[in-house]
């Protein structure tokens, strides 16, 4: 389940306890109801499914007070025994790369942070090639951690260049596979998956089989189930025929599933979407 | 000039006055350690150049204590009359996109977070194509901000995707910068550039000129000057005929110059250093 809160979105029994406060404190009461909506996200989901993906994004932009909230909700949510993958598509090259690492992927050695539990694996961008990748490569097998790297994004833009066609034939997306299969080779583990995973989006089955097979060391984490349109049908060539190697994710058909239900009954309404995701999920790999 | 601070590079006479703090506030004294050699380095090179790019890497490495301090250092060069550009690489789409910039690029409109002035320009990531950069472009317009968008990046691994040849004889790169000049043309001022600028590697030279043709309305942030190994010669493209459309940057070979040199007067090498790099682009230019 993608967790990406939003406050406008915010069941009105959270908004409305803290919709008052003034304006000296409003990001922090902000701040404070995510904290609240996130954690019974949590609560409601965690006997479901394995794993949360926290959106990066919607938490920094309360600044340095939302990323201290995102770090705490990633502990709680590892002391749930959810695998918990950080969504921040980091991307940097060097030094750089290395300092994002070791920020968003790293548990901190800086006892004074509050002993952070980094994220289980973190997302991260592949447009600078080996280089960009190595250093979040190092400190994921140090850590015994693991990361998912763009290859083709679930949005439409993404087309303008990963879909564009090679002088040799090949795809951009299917080129930027090869380069993430590379990069995983030597960290490989019993199950035959490599701690580099690739991002392949549910919308796009008609590339889905050719990187599966591109491939065939990365677990794919399959983002745009749901909301995005992606359908069960759509992220079958994912998974590889003994129905393991992809992570199926839906956030906003999940998180916000009592907008089109019963507001007053918020946690059951999502439940029941998570439940219900979860069939189609199990109905692709009989 | 890039400031990409890392503790253990800092002149002794800055990490020993904290280098033997309790494990408790070990974080805490390395923070306070980068603010005081960045404020420092503000003040060396204002008078020299018109901007400063601060890599939010080295910040995020200490979690949300660090981004309290990047937003401080930020504020603190607007104040000093910088350009301040945040290096930030963010991509993502949708609404995880607008939460990037609305972090990482605005002004924050939550007066309980301090106030932060964000920076004039922040660097985005093109990997997702058009909905992954609206977003930011719309924000960056309505704040009179700018953007540069990764085209061509100075590393060398960044070859094995973004200078692959497409079946139509463009290069990948090629494709990018399309992309870019599209998504920047209704964004244009009166000096004839967009807010949406290109990221264009010095270490490049051999695609900057075909660069420049294709994205005529952009200027180029030119990283890899210097330490990287971007020399005078190889950034003369980026330039258009009349002097304009590029910011040269260099980072480790200014701020540390002094590990070359002379460590007890640490900040009049970095000076040395500042001013003679100004020179170098000087010299391209008449």
């Amino acid at each position: 389940v993608g967790i990406d809160p939003v406050w406008e979105r915010l069941p009105a029994a959270i908004r409305s306890r803290v919709d008052n406060s003034s304006d000296e404190r409003r990001a922090r009461a902000h701040l404070e109801a995510i904290r609240e909506y996130v954690a019974s996200m949590f609560e409601v989901v965690a006997p479901h499914v394995p794993c949360v993906k926290l959106q990066s994004a919607c938490f920094e932009r309360y600044h340095g007070p939302g990323v201290v909230v995102y770090d705490q909700l990633i502990a709680m949510a590892r002391g749930m025994n959810l695998i918990v993958i950080g969504d921040a598509k980091r991307g940097d090259i060097g030094i750089s790369a290395s300092h994002y690492a070791a920020g968003c992927l790293a548990d901190s050695n800086y006892s004074d942070l509050g002993n952070e539990l980094g994220p289980d694996a973190l997302t991260i961008n592949s447009y600078f090639g080996d280089d960009g990748i190595a250093p979040f490569v190092k400190v994921a097998a140090e850590q015994g951690k693991g990361l998912f790297a763009l290859v083709r994004t679930s949005n439409p833009g993404g087309d303008a260049i990963q879909q564009l066609q090679l002088a040799d034939g090949r795809r951009v997306c299917d080129a930027v596979a090869e380069v993430v299969a590379k990069n995983g080779s030597n960290h490989v583990g019993k199950s035959g998956y490599s701690l580099l995973g690739a991002v392949v989006g549910a919308t796009k089955p008609e590339d889905a089989a050719r990187l599966r097979e591109l491939m065939p060391q990365q677990i794919f984490l399959v983002p745009g189930f749901g909301a995005q349109g992606g359908s069960a049908d759509d992220v079958r060539a994912c998974f590889k025929s003994d129905g393991s190697g992809a992570i199926i994710t839906a956030s906003r058909s999940i998180i916000y599933a009592y907008e089109k239900s019963d507001e007053k009954n918020w946690l059951k309404a999502v439940e029941a979407a998570t439940v219900d995701m979860k069939r189609q999920v199990a109905a692709i790999l009989q």
